[in-house]
């Protein structure tokens, strides 16, 4: 069986290195990609541009999503992602700080798998991260599409 | 804060008791609700029927649901817990003991959020059922609606 991959969109410098700092404590085989935002996410996803090679790879088991990116949105990639049949299956999780109502209910419409507020402090933002990662690695079965 | 309810829909007797039996093993305050086919799942989420007097409550933060139910199917459950906006944002963590793409093809088309195959050995079984309640209801966000 093949390492899994998840992909990790986050545009903030101190979440990015929190959240490596975290996943190192994760005791699972697994490829954590860091992307900064949402058009090279989708490049990820869909093997094009830079990713272009990435054409035969297995798609991530899950993909870690921020609200506010550069360049594209995390609402707008979440909705490319459910629209094409390549990525419909993928588990998106959103981790935001914002637990506003119009936040969360504008990604629960776009069909989010999971959304999960980030705690401030890094003990419990660690923890939570190796929380996520580990159901939706070793729980959560993935649909082939 | 009110206890959390999680729903818990199955009509096999055995999975019933064993579910019974791992879900004592959890450690948080939550109250468990087991029913044995579709109809009655509708009725305690759309406060209907037997379940009239649940109109002011609050909704599950989970619905651990099997596919193959009496009276209405599993996916037919899932379909109308999406399609009404009281319903719409509820966790559905689809478990079942068949992997057949089929299954997990035509509940990710429904917007399961989570699905789960059910192990045989009962420790497994057991451990696998806390991490996805504990999952549900420690780490994600539900949206009201």
């Amino acid at each position: 069986m093949s390492i899994p991959t998840v992909l990790f969109v986050e545009d903030n410098d101190d979440d990015l290195e929190l959240a490596k700092l975290a996943l190192h404590s994760l005791d699972a085989p697994v490829n954590i990609h860091f992307v900064r935002n949402g058009l090279e996410a989708l490049d990820f996803l869909f093997a094009q541009g830079d990713y272009a090679d990435r054409a035969g790879e297995a798609l991530p088991k899950l993909v870690m999503l921020d609200l506010n990116l550069p360049l594209l949105d995390g609402r707008e990639v979440l909705k490319m992602i459910r629209e094409n049949p390549r990525t419909q299956a993928v588990p998106v999780v959103v981790m935001t700080t914002s637990a506003e109502p119009p936040d969360l209910n504008s990604v629960v419409r776009l069909h989010v798998n999971s959304y999960v507020q980030k705690p401030m402090d890094f003990e419990r933002f660690q923890a939570r991260l190796v929380q996520i990662v580990r159901y939706w690695l070793e729980v959560n079965q993935v649909a082939q599409t």
